[in-house]
């Protein structure tokens, strides 16, 4: 049996276009003689579709679509994922489905039976889980046990403690399947791709039943999808893998165990910036945007993030622009005029100082008596954030934020300043990960000027200012960071790792803190099991922060 | 048997103080009489605690105050609600709980069975739900039924299509239950109240079993809880009812159904208003802040808003700021200072053209050849932004944003502009909303200007501009938001009722469109069963609007 991984990129609610693709890659399936083609879950409303599950109209669009779609379907037979009603009078009003389709039929409906409902999931919001795996159906001979993502994720050899009391796949298993399908929109994170492939190894081995397995790939909004669909034989080994972060149709013999191993990322750098360029290209383009504009300081984040969007949206798509106060070094100019150089964007410049000067002078009747403070410095990166919203609004260009997420957990960023922009490429990377990402960039031949690798990190918002002069080093500040945001230890298990209490205390209370901030920042690109956005959700107004230890 | 309703106002996370707060209530109804003392759901933590929930500290910090509160109680019994480990080994780690707890034992545990998630409840994302209702004991003779908030929300009589297949106050009521105690975060919207009250009316009077409920009160974040705790007895008569939007204590003799009915609001607007006053001296209190800066433009939304901190803060506390340009019009001076005077505010005038015409002399360069556009209307907008921001950052002001809920769901507003803001006091208020609550306010004296009531509304960014010139009259436009926004109908169901197919298309088109602002806005007190925010979870690239109804 031959079957054809159809790892696609959808916009989430573009139907129509979501079914030419569909159609597009069924047909070529069937040119390749593939007996089965199967798609990424929620094919054709794309993944996640959040409250639009909720309109009515939208349910019943891509059922519509479904049925167009089920007409097409000749020979080749076609695993989609779509949105089912709950004919129940109890219970969430849909499914989370998936559709076998053959000769023009849908053959077999079943059902999700674990519902993500953590990080960025919120599938309890909206569906209806099964109670009892349906995915099961005869095709050519062979028992097939369809299932839908999360429907794998509950073997007790990987998880010792199981989210969900029912585990569809053992239930399927059971029933002597001769093969598993699993469609998916499995997000990426770094470390994500080896978990994904040793639960599937692990299933495969156990029951001695071979797994094909699709996933989605491209970004929608801060979420992203990698691909990285695989097979697994019989043994637990996988055979055959698609691409990552492109599209790929992967034809797989299962008869003969036969696939192509496609060249994916090699490092975790590498992975990163594949994921990163994708997230900046699909925000940028899904959005009818073209092209970009950033900020550049001269300092190593804003160097990355035009690196990125150059990669993204072409070098001609994208616009610098340097924006030098009276506290901007000499050093900054030169070096992004030489990073302008080395990646090919286009470079303006439009200083500030007058422009603060007049603030000032509107300002300062009303601040008589009153020390110079943040309240100056925020001004200059609020001058600065205007200005890159008038080049967007002016020419259309989308503006790429350039923070970090080592500044972005302590708060060491101006609101309304520089944390303007409608996407932010690099806000799940700790600054020493922007190092690595850097090197890896630079590993053949100085792309990001060493001049900017190499200066100590600064703000300018006052003379000789020093990232360091505020916070902790990085190195240290990171593993911290690290420790308290994605592993969600307390202040104290963090201290009872080696680190200085001092340090602890005033990292994680700043972390908190700054809540408020990171509530008014724009989407940023997930690449860590916990980032900022939806899949982390705290109060602004809570006080655990001050008490915790105590 | 007599029963205290502990209506009180926490802070989430705030263990000690909410641990204070709940012994002095204690200690109070224990000198009234009263035989049992009830707290609203999740006592010590607050609600909603979010992804705090997901912290182990969180969780054992709550274990211990409930421990220590234990202690304290003496002959007066005590329901209160906390958060329990889950011991078995699937499932999601934790309970919502409530604890009856008498001269000092826990004398039961029980756990909540029906977990909303939906809107801006996330509740499965962390809890386990009990599979059976436990909350049943007898005390001095009477067979109590115990439940938690959502438990009562299932009832066939209210809700036809029922999201929860398993009854537990069902369950109990067979068990022959003497008295119901329902502990509640009931969070308020517009037609609650009325609604609550329904359930368990009809409830009580389905199975003849008086109910005591409790319910949170005060604002936490967004979320504002209105209080209203009541009682009802075997007939579906409301006998007892505590204060709305304010802490309350109240003693209710059930043996002979007596028991105080203290005063409500007796119309939306007195309750909106209420709502909002709360909500803002909360978000403002809780976050630490004692002032707040509001950009007065001389319209009627920054009007209002600058009534309702008055009203929260103390007049002495707010400050206004005008920021007029060479397009303001005169009267907006006038008309903000007459404003000032009748609410005792301060007032600042700081204004914008110099600094105006600084940015286009240093940004003309870069747009030559350009027309004159949004780019300049935007940049006032934002010009405006970074002088509350600065009066914010040097007093310690919260900058209070003063959008309504037509401009945010158009996007007829400025990121980074008019957006700018800690807390978005109106941004639940349609326009039309905006007005009635003015003319409430007003109803016996003229506390907002008419000269403000009556002009028609302008952004005042260009000679002579009006709302009206690029929207729909808001009597139009604004139940066409309701029914997109609130009602969830599509574009065509819209057209169907009767409206303009080439205006609801233009409108909805909107709506969906500037789901990137709203991204980025700062949070709004809730006071529609839809409110922009955690409610209401849309993709930004989406394309389901540009198909809809083709």
């Amino acid at each position: 049996m031959k079957i054809a991984l159809a790892q696609i990129n959808t916009i989430i609610g573009d139907f129509e276009n979501n079914l030419k693709k569909v159609i597009k890659f069924t047909k070529k399936a069937e040119k390749r003689g593939a007996d089965i083609v199967i798609f990424p879950e929620l094919t054709f409303t794309g993944y996640p579709p959040r409250d639009l599950l909720e309109k009515k109209s939208f349910i019943e669009k891509n059922i519509e679509i479904l049925h167009r779609y089920k007409k097409t379907v000749g020979e080749t037979a076609a695993v989609v994922g779509f949105v089912s009603w709950n004919k129940n009078n109890t219970g969430k009003p849909i499914f989370n489905s998936g559709a076998f389709i053959h000769k023009g039929e849908i053959k077999l409906i079943f059902d999700k039976c674990l519902l993500p409902t953590y990080d960025v999931f919120d599938e309890a919001r909206y569906f209806e889980p099964s109670k009892k795996a349906k995915g099961f159906l005869e095709f050519k001979g062979k028992k097939i046990g369809l299932t839908i993502c999360e429907d794998f994720w509950n073997e007790p050899e990987i998880f010792q403690h199981r989210l969900y009391q029912y585990d569809p796949v053992e239930d399927l298993a059971n029933k002597g399947v001769d093969l598993f399908i699993s469609i998916m929109a499995s997000p990426y994170n770094v470390g994500k791709i080896d978990f994904r492939e040793k639960i599937y190894k692990t299933v495969a081995k156990k029951y001695g039943i071979p797994i094909a397995t699709v996933n989605l790939i491209g970004g929608n909004d801060d979420i992203l999808f990698d691909g990285n669909s695989f097979c697994v034989d019989s043994n637990g080994k996988i055979f055959s893998k698609a691409y990552d972060f492109k599209e790929d149709l992967l034809v797989v013999d299962f008869e003969n165990g036969i696939g192509k191993i496609k060249e994916t990322s090699k490092s975790e750098e590498e992975e990163i910036l594949k994921a990163l360029i994708m997230g900046t290209r699909d925000y940028t383009h899904k959005c009818s945007f073209k092209s970009a504009v950033i900020g550049l300081s001269g300092g190593i984040d804003s160097a990355l993030t035009a690196k990125i969007a150059a990669d993204a949206l072409g070098s001609e798509n994208v616009v610098g622009v340097m924006m030098p106060s009276m506290y901007s070094s000499e050093g900054s100019i030169k070096d992004s005029e030489k990073l302008a150089k080395n990646i090919g964007i286009s470079l303006k410049n439009v200083p500030i100082s007058e422009t603060y000067y007049k603030y000032l002078k509107i300002l300062n009747p009303h601040f008589e008596g009153k020390e110079k403070d943040k309240t100056e410095e925020n001004l200059q990166a609020r001058i600065r954030g205007n200005i890159l919203m008038a080049f967007s609004n002016k020419f259309g260009h989308l503006v790429l934020s350039t923070g970090n997420k080592s500044e972005l957990a302590v708060g060491y960023s101006t609101l309304y300043g520089d944390m303007c922009g409608g996407l932010a490429v690099i806000s799940d990377l700790l600054k020493t990960r922007v190092y690595k990402v850097v090197n890896f960039i630079n590993r053949n031949e100085e792309i990001i000027p060493h001049e900017i690798v190499e200066k100590p990190p600064s703000a300018e918002l006052r003379p000789g200012q020093k990232d360091q002069d505020e916070l902790p080093p990085y190195e240290v500040l990171d593993p911290i960071l690290s420790l308290y945001i994605e592993d969600l230890l307390s202040p104290s298990d963090i201290v009872s790792q080696g680190y200085p209490e001092k340090i602890v205390k005033k990292i994680t209370t700043m972390v908190d803190k700054n809540e408020y901030k990171r509530r008014q920042a724009p989407p940023g690109l997930r690449i860590t099991s916990k980032a900022f956005g939806y899949g982390r959700r705290l109060p602004i107004v809570q006080k655990f922060f001050l008490n915790e230890g105590k």
